[in-house]
């Protein structure tokens, strides 16, 4: 992650919630007074962003200290337990209380996601998320996703190649999509198509693609696609997969299962700031 | 809505997800080619963020064509059914797809988070949304509230006053706190404080509040509440409250309930751009 | 006020003034050289923006020292006075001087006009601001109001109500506008509402308007309209309003007055920085 | 003037008087709702900003139109008086009129300023504005002056050379600070040094430079220098000057005349919206 | 290429040479006057930068029209020739000719170097380019070196794997860097590797490397290299190739060779602009 | 230079390298890994741009710390030579060392390049560099031109003027031109004009020209044009000049030289970052 990115994005994440001022604060708490709080988890799940939290503290109030007793991505089953404390000036803690929480739950919620899809995959597939993320916080939400224990897909279209119907109309043929993007991208990018039957997954692996998408394939089509292939591409199962079934698609020997919900649908977590 | 606002947060929103350029869609699909699509929803729901999704093909080919069938804010029951159709620059609509059905999913998630809401509530009470939003998308995730049919509290920390029981103790007491608020603040904003108890709830209208948060109370403690109140102040339930509990809570007297899952907990709707 | 909002202003005003460089002094003054200045106020009146101006050096020299010899908000009648020291590059201090000047004699002129108006107003009635600021200056011309001991009106177009003539003709009617604005915005907002006669005054009244601006009235009319309000909602005088007629206008009975002169019209006040 | 400077000035301008949006317009008047305006002067002097406003409701609704009745700059005496008309959505005109006024009336109060100084000269000398300006305005601010028949003094540090009293004594001198200058600037930009006794001004001329600023002299010791200085230079009166006193000055035979109070203490010019 | 990047990227270059304006433009020629002017390639070469020309002239006169006689990537022998020709305000020619000019005369110097070097390789490696961009520019460098005909290599640090000796250091053995990475990226990416002696690239291809940069190699390790790999493997010349080395490099076998030459130390390609 | 504007576009240039994260690194190197580099200059040169490579690493990592063991400026002979070392998190410098490179390269490069045609000059004129830079890098190209021991002609079109043919023929003659400029510029603005032919040069000197810019001359011409002058102009030459011909041109008697070989053609000088 990039610190300075982090930074950047924070500013105007303070700026959309702060604007001018914080009005309640600015007229009843004096600007001298200190305050102490905790980060309290409240509901079970794998606790992330508290170094997001710690920074936008700090940037409120750069002499305000921060003290975790957490690490992102530790599982905090025993709830409620604090999983930091921060300290400093009354109105930083008061102004950047929404923002920090906003954004540790957000992002505990994702973390918590995905450790729910890893432990449900059983080790026998890689679980990874998808580009389906909120726009502005693709990074931090892709940072969740690993503190979970998933893994990240391509960040955007600008880092991985995945070729689907529509480029492949596009380029007439699924063999000439796969030879035009061979030749036009760098050669440290491999080159995934999507397939939705058994011959587009023959033409895939004929055409020399490196990782083949089974899109919206039931496990019993995986299966035979993972058989068909014998090892000459690698597999992603995309499309309708939930903690219901990824147990049967991983034994279907795909190797990879990217699911939108990590980030698209994923429930905040439990988490408050006690003043104290 | 301001569309300047608008406009430079979907510039950040594709510099996100295109960066220096769609590798595979510019090596595969020439500049010229042209395509059309149809945005399908294929869940029940409001459908939220038509005009967004728009306006970032309009800003990545400023020549694309933008039909709608449907309206932000319309009920859509039978589905799946196509709420609008693009034309444009095959590139255009290859790259900002994900970036409009992101928001568009997401935006229709809480919209119709809003409906049930309201609906649930049997229009007894005003149901309101928190700053419990998306860092970054608070202007389009309150739009969507109000498409749902829902109503905004404040937008932020500079544009409406919420005592809450840190700044009464920084204050030396609830009606000191809103004594300073009232001295502080524009003459056109309320004075809205948190209260726990129904002693606080006393002190709070003695002080002379305009609005009084009910603090996590069971429907019970709101009903005696809103009686000892006696019209003096608005009153806003707070904490706690769900589709399940909402009509319950309605009948208290309540003039206001607010919720976080509007914006923090909603899935995303099922929305897809189908190239044709 | 928010800090981080100060920040990005002020960075703005350097690249403004100093662009690539300070020609003069980078061709004069070696790197390492250091000096020492004060801030002297040469003209009675409210000392404004001395934060503001300790914040322009620190942004150019982080390792200069500021000590202030008095407080933004203090009256100075005895001047010559030196409000602040500064040390530290010297390169720092000659470049920086003129954004810091530039924004502490237009801030306290601000003050000092606020002032004024304060003192004429004698404590009847509470001296307001307008949006009638320079665009880009608003939170810290508003500040400088506060400074002077006037209040401040709403910040902008995002954070009160204000439904003037042409709201009404385009609702159709003074009480249709108010019943809009009641029904769409946050529940925390009054709803101020422009009448220029007593006819709207009462409709305005009638139709449950908080605080009611009486535009362009003469004082006799002012009179009437409090009378006929009775108490039933706060009054603003508006248009006019000069330091000659403060004082009969408060003794109308209205609660609020608002210039925009404050803001719009204040001299600088003269203050100078000397090397030393 | 630079009109995507221009632009992104009014962008910023208008996100803070509108923010996430006009809450009170919002409610009130429907979007597609037109409306129709006039720019009126009340009040005499030089209209100056009238393509700034008209931009700012372009931004606002690109399909809006703008009818010039006067030109920027020109000198309307005849008051009341309308300088131009704008058709467009209702929304946009009542949004954007705010931020339109406040750059109209500034920028006129300035250009009348520029204006009476002007005529005050008489003729015999150039009336100059300083680096006194609004931070953030400048660009503006310099071209009022110059509507109003004024000319500009150097833009900011970095594309002229001043060369002060703390300049030359960390040079250790003023032959040797002029010296520096030279070596050190651009070629094409002249050496001007400020002087506050004749025998600085004897210094200056001795070191060459190419323009003398008198910094606070009585008009008799102006008169004094620029007979000493003999053509050899050229010079600039500077300090406490007034409307009241530039004729005195011009009759000195200095060939400018800085006035900072065209720029920090102009009043607005009184200039309304008036929709019809 | 991202053209919403492109405009944000010429916005600040024009910002950077014209600021607040182009002074003498501004003087001498009237805000109507238009003409007429082409771009003439003095010096042979590929011309490369036609569109961002033209993108300059359309952002400071959107009426202003351009007409290509020659597209970017055209090898242009017989010079002069007239690559394209615009017409529209006097003022945006004049004031955008300098920051037009410098760009298609950098780019299409690094087409031309991009060309000569894909010739000399003869056809038998794929000539690469580097990290080695001008900051701010790479996506335009890059464009340039695809338009002479070359391949680009990984974007930047975000976008491809290139494991260095430090990284290998850093991880206590190139086998571990290599299981780090792949565990950690996404799967799209291949994962590259530096080797310097022949021990190394055996280490490499037994830990599954996919591509094996054969740093500062003489032509003859290369060869016993790509012997040694026999395939498993793609192997990538860097370092001290030029002009003169490059065919004996390709005959070593070699997958690709990467060139920092072509993006830093292209001369620029001598072009101009000529009002006419 | 402006250290402020240095960080903006530093800050930019990380973002262009790193975006969301350097992939490699954060896989392989554990965050709290240290390491220590040295800047070794590998080519005889001079060297530029070393704060600029050490802000770098600070803004990537605060708490690094830079040893500098040569100062900008230095002409480095006895290569390879270690200019300085940094030390600090292991991930800053990796992250960060192809961005310090291709900066301190390039402007080593142009220093040195400026270096040899002030040699080459021998003294008989000052050596100039022109507005042929590079998009964004102009602050720090001229800076490194100043280190090498040439000068800055104008920085931009806002802080000089310079009329050439198009001017002239818009204006409907030179001398029309002339006094357009010095009636419209500020008064601490030389007027530079280009002259093609000795009729020209006549005529600019007759206009009242500062600066007579030889365009294109042939050495003999332009000792002719210097002869005619006769010092009541300094003169320019430029356009087509080379180390080869500076010395010959020098001797004609001309002030100035300006070549944008200096900034638009130098090759970068070889220098790299060695971990140890």
């Amino acid at each position: 992650m990039n610190d300075l990115e982090l930074d950047a994005f924070l500013r105007r994440a303070l700026r959309e919630d702060i604007g001018h001022g914080d009005v309640t604060t600015e007229a009843i708490v004096p600007p001298g007074a200190t305050a102490r709080g905790v980060v309290r988890v409240k509901e079970a799940g794998v606790v992330a962003g508290l170094a997001v939290a710690a920074r936008v503290f700090a940037l409120l109030d750069p002499e305000s200290t921060w003290r975790a007793h957490a690490a992102d991505g530790d599982w905090i089953g025993d709830v409620p337990r604090d999983a930091a404390e921060v300290a400093g000036s009354a109105r930083a803690l008061l102004s950047g209380e929404r923002v920090a929480l906003n954004l540790l739950q957000r992002l505990s919620g994702i973390a918590t996601a995905a450790h729910r899809a890893v432990e449900a995959a059983g080790g026998r597939l890689t679980v990874l998320d998808t580009r389906k993320t909120t726009p502005g916080l693709r990074m931090l939400e892709k940072w969740a996703v690993r503190l979970g224990g998933a893994s990240n897909h391509r960040f955007a279209l600008f880092d991985g190649v995945l070729i689907k119907d529509n480029h492949i109309r596009a380029a007439g043929g699924l063999g000439e999509a796969v030879r035009r993007a061979r030749a036009g991208v760098a050669p440290g990018l491999k080159i995934e198509v999507e397939a939705g039957t058994l011959a587009e997954v023959e033409e895939a692996v004929a055409a020399g693609a490196d990782i083949i998408l089974l899109d919206n394939m039931t496990p019993a089509q995986m299966r035979q696609a993972v058989d068909a292939i014998g090892g000459r591409a690698r597999t992603e199962a995309s499309g309708g997969i939930t903690l219901a079934n990824l147990a049967e698609i991983a034994a279907t020997g795909v190797d990879f299962a990217s699911m939108g919900a990590l980030t698209h649908s994923a429930p905040a977590l439990d988490i408050s700031l006690k003043l104290i």
